[in-house]
C-alpha cells in the first residue's frame, strides 16, 4: 500500500520534500496546498497531484499523511488539527517557538493517538547515521564527549532573525537535538556563551551571532557545542563522539572533491554554501523514514517530544546568558 | 520544448538513465523497447511512457532522441538504424568491440548528420568535472603528466569476461577517454604491460586482469594508467594531472565520510563498492549535457569519434603487449 | 659569544633540554645539578660539562643562564635564588601550584630585574607556531573563537595525580596559555565544566579526567577548551582559531604517516603515545627560542606573568565548578 | 664498544652524516678529511676529531668505518682503496655511473670481505618503513603492484646535470631500488618513457625531466614510476603498494600541518622544498643502522649489490627509450 501524501507549504523546503515523496515508489504526492495558489500550482505540475485546501485535505479520504512546511507560527494549529482530523503528520521543526504551546499541541497529539514526527533532518544525514551507528555498535565504548562544530556559511537577513527565536531556538537547536540523541541521556545542565562578533544588527535585534554551548547529563556526559552565523568557506557541520574505547568523527561534506597544489600551497575549494545542498541526501532519507515508519507502524522518531526538548534547552541557554550560570532545564 | 525520449534496453543502466530522463523539466521518456517486455513494462510503470518495439520507434513521429543501453553486439545496428530514422542518439560505450565496425558506423552517423554522443560517463563526474575546469582555467599551467588510478572492486564473472572484449576494451577504454580528455591533444605512442594476478580464471580465458599503460603525445606530454580488476577496499578511481605551474588531483569517493579512532588507529570505511553508486551524480549529469546539447543544437560530446579513438588505443595497447614495443595507434 | 647553561634536573625532560643547549652552536652544558648525583654524572658523560650543586652554580661566574627542571615544589625557591644570583633563568612550568607564591616569586624576579621565560613548550611548536603565523598576518580576519581539544593517551599513575594540582592546573593549564596567545586579549570568564569518566580512583583523589571550558573576553571573544586524560588513539593535540574572514587550523601529528586500505577501510596508525615525541620539535624550540632572546637582549615570552596569568585561570575553572558559575579571574 | 668513525667529504650531506654519528651514543667521530681543509675544520670543530687525510685514515688503527660522501667519480676508488684497508664502509649512492667499475669494485669488495653499505636513504624513511612493515605483516596480502610517484622541487643547475649520468641515474636510481626493496623480485622487463618539458637546457644536455617508468617480474608484479624534475608544490614523493588483500600508501610529508579556510577554500603549505628535510628522519637512521649493522655484524643493507641493480635499471631505462621496447636488464 502506497501512503497518500499532502503538502501543506509549496516553498523551498516544500519542493525538497516533494521529490522525495513523488521519487519513492512506496509513497503518491496526491495533494497540495499553499496560500500562494500560484506556488502550488507549480508544485501539482512538476510532482503531480491536486491543489487543495488545507481544509479540504483535513476532510479528505484520499490522504493518509501530511508534510508541515508552512511558516513556523502556524505548526502548531496545523499539527493539532491534521492529529484530529486522523492523518500521520511530518512537521518542520519548531512546531512552536513556545514551549507551553508546544506542550498544548502533543497533548492533543497524544490524546488522538496520531502519529507526528519532527523535521530534524540531521540525525538523517547518512554521514550523521553512520557515526551513530558506529557508536551505537560500541566501536567507542561508553559514550562521554560529544563536540559538535556548526557553523553557517552566513547570517540571515535581518527580518528572518526578528521572527526566528533567537540563535539558540533558530540554529543551535539542531545541535541540541544531535546531542541528545548522541548522548542517549537527558540533559542536566546547559551553561552557554554567546557574544555579537559577525553583524552589529543582529546585537540590536536582542540576539548573537556566536555562541559556545556545554550540556552534561546525570552520569557525567558532556557535549560542547560551537556555534556562528558566519564562516567564510562554508556551511561547517562536524560531530565527534569521544567514549571510552575511542573516537568517531564525521567530517565536513564538500562539493567537489579536488585539490589543487601550486606554489602557493594546497587548495581545496570551499564547502556547501547551502544547508539545503549539504543536507540533501538527509531531507530524501527522513521522508523515506517517515514512510518506513509508517508503513511498519513503529514509533516515530524524532517525536513531538524530541522537538519540545530541544526548545527547552534553548530556553535554559538564554536563561544560562542571563544569568552567567550552569542551569537545568525543564525535566518534562 | 520536452525532448522525447525513447529507451532502449530496460536492464541495471536502463533504469539509471530513465530516473534522468524522467526527472528533468526539459526532457519525457515516451517510449521503452526490451528484448524483456517485462523489463519494459517495469520500467514504464515507474517512469511513465509506452512499451514499443524498436522498429516503431525509429518511425515514430513523436520521438526526438534514444538511449541505447542494449548489449554491446546491438550498439553499432541501433546507431545506424537511429541515425537514418533522424533521431539524436546517446549510446552507451562502445559502439563496437571491432574497429572497422564502429568506423562504418560513424560513417553512416557522418553522411545522415545524426547526432550522436557516447557515454563516457567519467567525464561528467562532478570531482573530474571541476578537475578538467581548473585544467581549463589554467590553474596549474601547460598539461604535463596525467595519472590515472583506475580498480575495480572485484572481477566481473567469467561469462562477462568472454564477451567484454578484454580489459583494455572494456575498463581501460574509460580511462583511455579520460586521458584524451586531459592531455588535449591525440595520442602518439601506446605502451602496455599487462599480467593475470587476481583470477588465474581471467587468463584462462585470454584476459589481464592487472595493466599498467603509458601514453605520450606528439609534444612530450605523458600519462600513466594504473589498472587492477580488483580492489578489496572499493572502486578506486582517482585522477592527478601534473602541469607546470602545479597539480590537480581527485580523490576517491567515500558512500560514508565517517572515521573510527581506537587503540587500533584511525579507521574510515571502505569506498564504493559499484561503479552506479559511484558514478551516480555523472550518470545524471551526462544524460542533462544530452539533453542541453540537443537544446541548444550544439556537439555532441564525448563524440562517436572520441569512443573510436579510445578503442583505438585498446587496441595499441593490446598490440603493444604482443611486441613488448610501444606502439603507434592508427591516426583516424 | 655562547651562553653557558647549567641545568637543574637531570630527569627526562631535564635531557631533552640538555640535547637541545648542546646542539645549539651558540650555547654549551657547563654544569648539571641533581639530587640523584648519578643522574647528574650520566648526562653529563653525555652531553659535556660538570657535576655541581645548586650552590656551586649559584656562585659560579662561568654560568650565565639555569634551565629549572627540578619538581615542581622546589621551582619558586629556585627561581627566586637564581634571579637574586644574576642569572637568567629558563623554569619549567608551573612557577608553583599557589597564585600567592608565585606572585610572591615573580616580585622577587622583577626586583632583581632577572629574566624568566616560562616553559610554555606549545607556544613553540612548528604548527602551532604556523597557526600563530597566520592569524598575526590576518589570514582569518579578527580572532573570534579559538576551538581547542587537547587529550592525553592515558591517565597518569594515582601518585602523580595526588601532587599535580588537579587537571585543570596540571593539564589546562597549557591549553589556557593557548587561548590566551592566540586571543591576544585577556580572559574576562571562566565557565568549567569536569566530571570523572575515565578512572574513578581520580574521582576519589578528588580530581577530575573530563573537562570543557568555556573563555570569553571584554571584546565577546570565545575560547573551548575540551579535555580528556584518556584518548585511546593516542595524544590528541588540536587547535581551531574561527575569524572574520576564516578559519586556521593545526592537525594532530602521527608519527608515521601510512593508510593501509583493505576490506574492512582505510586505516592510519594512532597518534603520538608521548607528549615528548609529540612535542620534540617543540621543546628544541624554545630553548632555542630562549638562547635567542639571551642573545639579542629581548624580553622572554612566555613570561613569568603568562605562567601566572595561566594559573589563575585554573584556579577560575575549580571555582566555576564549585559554584557553577561563570567566573571572573582575578586581574592581576 | 662504540664504532669510531671517519668520514670522508664535509659537505653539505657529510655534515647531516656527523650529526648523526656525534649523537649516537654507540658511535663516536675521529677523524674528517676533505680536500678543502678548512671545511674539514669546521665540521670537526662542531663535531669533533681530527683532520686527517685520506691516506692517513686508511692507515689508521682507531678508526672502524668510513662515511664517504665525496663525489661520485671518487667513490668506487674509495671503496677499494678502504675495503683493503679492512676498514667498514658506508657509500653515498651511486659507487660508480659506469656498471663495469662497479662490478669491479664490488668484486674487490667481495674479495677482502668488507662490510659496505649503500646510502639508499628513502628505505629508512620511517614512513615508507611503516609501509615496508606493513608489506611483510602481511597486511595487504600478495604484492601485485607499486606506484611510485617521485617528484623534485625543481630541476638542478645544468653544471650539475652535465656530471649526474642522467635523470634515471641520478634520480629514478632512488626509485629502482625502492621498487626492488617493495616487490621483493628481481625485475625482469623495464620499459621507460622521457621528455623535456620543464627546462629545454636539459635537453640540450641530452637528459630528460619528467619520466615513467614500468618494471614488471617473472612472477607478473608490476611498478609505475612517475617522476619529473620540478613539482611547484614542493618535494613530492609518495609510494603505494596493491596486493591481494589491499593497499598502503605513504603520503607526502608536510614541514607545518596547518589547514586555512577562507572564502577561497582551504589551503595547506606546500610540502618539503628540499631533500635534506624532507629526509632529515631517513638519514639519521640509515647511520643508525649502518652502526647497529657492525654492532651485530649482520650482513649490510643496502648492499653494494643493491647499488649496482639500481644502476643496471638506470641503464636498461635508457636503452628502453633508445629502442622503444621493454628491455631486460641484464642479470648479475
Amino acid at each position: 500500500m502506497r501512503i497518500r501524501f499532502a503538502l501543506l507549504g509549496a516553498g523551498r523546503i516544500g519542493q525538497v520534500h516533494a521529490t522525495s515523496i513523488s521519487s519513492d515508489p512506496d509513497a503518491e504526492l496526491v495533494a497540495v496546498a499553499d496560500v500562494f495558489e500560484d506556488a502550488a500550482k507549480a508544485l501539482v505540475a512538476r510532482y503531480g497531484g491536486d491543489v487543495r485546501s488545507i481544509d479540504a485535505i483535513a476532510a479528505a479520504n484520499d490522504i493518509d499523511a501530511v508534510v508541515i512546511c508552512t511558516p513556523t507560527n502556524t505548526h502548531a494549529d496545523l499539527v493539532e488539527q491534521f492529529a484530529r482530523a486522523g492523518k500521520a503528520i511530518f512537521c518542520e521543526k519548531p512546531i512552536d517557538l513556545s514551549i507551553e504551546r508546544v506542550k498544548d499541541c502533543l497533548k492533543t497529539v497524544a490524546e488522538t493517538g496520531a502519529k507526528l514526527m519532527v523535521g530534524f533532518n540531521r540525525r538523517f544525514d547518512p554521514h550523521f547515521m553512520a557515526l551513530k551507528g558506529a557508536v551505537d555498535k560500541g566501536e567507542i565504548g561508553k559514550v562521554e564527549m560529544v563536540n559538535i562544530t556548526s557553523r553557517d556559511p552566513g547570517p540571515p537577513p535581518a527580518d528572518y532573525i526578528k521572527y526566528s527565536g533567537g540563535i539558540f531556538r533558530d540554529m543551535t537547536i539542531h545541535d541540541f537535538d544531535m546531542a541528545r540523541f548522541l548522548l542517549g541521556e537527558e540533559i542536566e545542565t546547559v551553561f552557554a556563551s554567546a557574544s555579537v562578533l559577525v553583524d552589529p544588527e543582529i546585537g540590536r535585534l536582542g540576539d548573537y551571532d556566536s555562541a559556545n554551548v556545554i550540556l552534561t547529563t546525570a552520569s557525567g556526559k558532556q557535549c560542547a557545542i560551537s556555534n556562528s552565523r558566519r564562516a567564510t568557506y562554508g556551511y561547517d557541520q562536524r560531530i565527534e563522539v569521544h567514549g571510552s574505547l575511542g573516537m568517531v568523527s564525521a567530517e565536513n561534506q564538500r562539493p567537489v572533491a579536488i585539490e589543487v597544489a601550486t606554489a602557493q600551497g594546497f587548495m581545496r575549494p570551499p564547502l556547501h554554501q547551502f544547508f539545503m545542498t549539504r543536507y540533501a541526501a538527509a531531507y530524501a532519507a527522513e521522508i523515506a523514514a517517515f514512510i518506513a515508519m509508517l508503513g511498519n507502524d513503529s514509533a516515530p522518531t524524532p517525536s513531538g517530544h524530541d522537538g519540545l526538548m530541544a526548545l527547552v534547552l534553548a530556553e535554559a541557554a538564554l536563561d544560562s546568558i542571563a544569568t552567567g550560570r550552569a542551569v537545568r532545564p525543564d525535566v518534562i
